[in-house]
């Protein structure tokens, strides 16, 4: 039987342990091509590059079986250039990660890990984003083993829905308790609390450091940060219409009166 | 009365001649603040900065009434900017562009105009991101303003449900021809079909343009692309909740066999 081809990218850079940790993975599940940035681009949610040119060059990290390609752009950048450009036929999965860090609520739309699994949806494949909730380097990525293993091996299985993704979190294992499994959940109503950390350089001038604090509005317990705090993994689909549907009639009725 | 506070953002950046327009347009309206990118920005989707320092000065450009700052970060970072740093309550409306050519159908999601609306929406701010389908920097914005003056007034009138902004393109007017009128829409299931552009550097490393044509594959007469092509100003209600609500379900049973 034929191996199933894998495409492996991140945010954080072909060199962080995250996605050290995922290719490994994914070399027991199929012939493994990693196209990932060669600099870290977290926050870099669905950017492109449009106005500059992109650098894509073979590199050889370790010894083990997979391809690799150390890419200048972006994580969305590293998705389209892998399907156009360097792969011979559409990969049967894309994972992306492991991200260092959550991607839980509404770091969805900021994360460039989620972006890549998200353009690799757009792109007819079955693709998953995974992230530990752990911002440290040289986090444990132990206790996640498991679960990208389960979840890997049932969508190379059954696929996914057509144009939906995987946004799986990992709770951050303390003192190394269990986790209590995986739960599918809906995207909490949680957000940022900016606060601008203004400081002046030595020549005078104001600059600022963007930094806050996260706040969870949503009670429900079928959300991912419910999940989260509760030391389940969470799963949740994630899809590309951006259309507020049930906010077409009262916008029609604003703007056209019907 | 109180004057509405008004913040105007884009993505190609201050000096484009869309922003330059829509300022004017909303000097009108109320008290105008002009946090925008310092230099385009486009294809930037929600990326923030969070690895680098974010510069914010006070600039004059023209003798018009509105306070304007320039941004080094992206159209996203110049939202959080203004609403947590720059100024001191709430704007009553948020509004970005206008846009040098569409953000129609997936369009959404690399867009940085329709990202510092969507910004907007999150900090609870109505907000609506205007873009004309002309990328040329020096197009008529001229059919545009009747539209865009029509859906401020209202949406500063009403506002717009909460966690909703809108997404709103207009056609070119091609040889003076009048629009339509507005129709309200869907996002169109339509996608880029990628090309690099592959070349060799002068010193004989090779390099890639991102290119592409966009393709739509959606028949239905209630989407964007539509609107669009048959003349109207299409208005997408955006939302940022990315579940895809339809396949928890098929997920559940997927992964956990519930």
């Amino acid at each position: 039987m034929k191996k199933p081809l894998i495409l492996v990218v991140n945010d954080d850079g072909i060199y962080a342990k995250g996605i050290r940790n995922l290719i490994r993975i994914m070399n027991d599940f199929g012939d493994v091509v990693v196209v990932a940035p060669d600099s870290p681009q977290s926050g870099k949610s669905h950017a492109i590059t449009i106005e500059a040119t992109i650098r894509c060059d073979e590199v050889v990290i370790d010894d083990s079986p997979q391809k690799e390609y150390a890419c200048s752009g972006t994580p969305v950048d590293c998705v389209k250039l892998a399907v156009n450009q360097i792969l011979d036929r559409k990969p049967d999965l894309c994972v992306s990660g492991i991200n260092h860090g959550s991607n839980s609520a509404i770091n969805v739309i900021y994360s460039g890990t989620m972006s890549a699994a998200i353009e690799g949806a757009l792109e007819g494949i079955p693709s998953i984003g995974f992230s530990l909730l752990d911002y440290d380097p040289n986090a444990d990525f132990l206790v996640s083993e498991k679960y990208i293993k389960e979840i890997t091996k049932q969508v190379l299985k059954h696929g996914l829905d057509v144009g939906i993704c995987l946004n799986v979190n990992i709770p951050k294992s303390v003192h190394g308790e269990k986790l209590k499994g995986l739960k599918v959940c809906r995207q909490a109503n949680a957000n940022w609390e900016e606060e601008f950390d203004e400081r002046t350089d030595p020549k005078g001038r104001v600059y600022y450091w963007l930094t806050g604090k996260f706040v969870n509005y949503d009670k429900g317990i079928d959300t991912d940060e419910w999940a989260l705090a509760n030391h389940y993994v969470s799963v949740v689909p994630v899809q590309f219409d951006l259309t507020a549907h049930p906010s077409l009639l009262s916008v029609n009725k604003l703007l056209l009166n019907e």
